[in-house]
């Protein structure tokens, strides 16, 4: 049986194979130490990943879960048009965990990490009744440049990223593309830097349902939206597209006038003047319906 | 039932009594935004808590584990020299758990923020089978000062702060002062900053006992360690002094020559050239045996 510090050094070696040039230390130490560059904010987000309830072992490979964990939290970071530097990790794993288990999470972490370039820059290793992984994602940004949620303005349009329901329709079906968006979320992190680049009013991430996400987004922007049916991933209902958690796709709101034209991005609908919240889908109210897990339960 | 939304808001109202300057956005947003201050490094940490692995409620309050939550990163700040900042949290509970254990949990937690101007500057909420609370903390220190556990080298001395065990010795009693001690541990934040200004060469946290935490100190600094009993907190035995975790007391190692005179902090032996990670206690090898929850496991 490795002991913690045998673990920890073999995640320190995979880790390292990364470097991010302003983390001065990583894994090994009371703490990770970044030297901050002229003229940069800093974004952080924490997301915790819990066996069934985020996922469960029949359905995601370690791999998948390990992926899954990094993916949320590189979502935060695209929201707010940000670039992700560096992540640290707290798992906390039953102690009849294969050795094989832990091994596959970090492969899968470690491989989303390399295709970001984001350096894994320390965590904690502990015990728990099942797998709970929280994830910290660090990102830097032009300073004052950062995307919020409470930017829309009336007139602004409301564009989303690709198109939605997948994860939704995976978690049913399991199978195919939809399956695997489900199973590896993909964080939209150049698209999120083209909303900033391009001067996007506001953006969230769609993590709990468009419905939910674009309410939230209007209500702490204190206004009202009005769209019609997102692009549909194939297969997936519009029901899915509307309340479906996990797409991880973005939602931006842009000035009138301004050019905002990419390939993955659609204009579903326009900001207006109204009751902070307030949504309506081809004229009638839509009410949010993403996920909740304090309002869920049973 | 309150919903996530509204628990959030509650909490981020709580939390925004605080103030950090450059903090720019904190709760309410897929992420935090910190602008860095000039020829400032920051340092990070994230520490899991988990129910019947760190705490139990039988033996701790609500309070106590939003506190013992907390003061567990505030330490790793406090052993880097750093400043703590702003702290993030993803807090998953049982679905059954009264909204009045939450509520003290944010009470603990807040009323320590407050204690070192540490603003909760966003985080996660989610369902877990038992009480699970990540930590993130961040904090500042000024470039390249930072105290690392790699810097001791042979001659040094080593001092630790206050008295050992009492964590151990609360363990066991419930009682008194360390009682109180263990249930909520006090980050030793200005001792650190005392350390950093008097030049110490290393630092570490006893987190995990001394003898552990002084053997990983020796083992990345690549020396071996000399030293006598520490002092013990009053009732603590040897033993809890010196493999007992969680006392949260800084280690300091210090170049000859260096003043480094403080009422709390007193002379336990030198660093010395040998084999990386030996220690002695009285001239006597000393094996380290501190937590390890992996070791430990059945």
């Amino acid at each position: 049986v490795p002991n913690e510090s045998a673990i920890l050094r073999q995640v320190a070696k995979l880790a390292a194979a990364r470097r991010c040039p302003n983390l001065v230390l990583g894994i090994g130490d009371d703490c990770a130490i970044y030297t901050p560059r002229a003229r940069e904010d800093m974004v952080f987000t924490t997301d915790m990943l819990v066996e069934n309830v985020h996922f469960s072992r029949a359905t995601h490979s370690a791999q998948d879960a390990g992926h899954k964990a990094l993916a949320r939290g590189l979502s935060d970071i695209a929201a707010m048009g940000a670039v992700p530097r560096f992540c640290l990790l707290s798992l906390a794993l039953p102690p009849e965990t294969p050795a094989r288990w832990r091994n596959g999470f970090f492969a899968g972490l470690l491989q989303l990490a390399a295709e970001h370039r984001v350096v894994l820059a320390g965590g904690d290793l502990g015990t728990a009744p099942v797998i709970t992984a929280d994830i910290v994602a660090a990102g830097s940004v032009s300073r004052g440049k950062a995307l919020r949620r409470d930017g829309a303005r009336p007139g602004d349009r409301i564009f989303v990223s690709n198109r939605l329901g997948a994860s939704a329709l995976g978690l049913v079906t399991s199978k195919g593309a939809a399956g695997r968006r489900h199973r590896r979320p993909v964080p939209q992190v150049a698209l999120g830097s083209f909303g900033r680049n391009h001067h996007a009013s506001a953006c969230i991430d769609l993590s709990d349902g468009l419905s939910s996400d674009l309410h939230r987004l209007c209500l702490v922007s204190g206004v009202a939206a009005r769209i019609t049916a997102p692009p549909l991933f194939p297969g997936a209902s519009l029901e899915q597209a509307l309340h479906g958690g996990e797409d991880y796709e973005l939602l931006f709101t842009v000035p009138p006038g301004r050019a905002f034209r990419h390939s993955a991005l659609t204009c579903i609908g326009t900001i207006e003047a109204g009751p902070a919240g307030r949504l309506f889908l081809d004229g009638k109210l839509l009410r949010p319906q993403g996920y909740d897990h304090f309002r869920n339960r049973k």
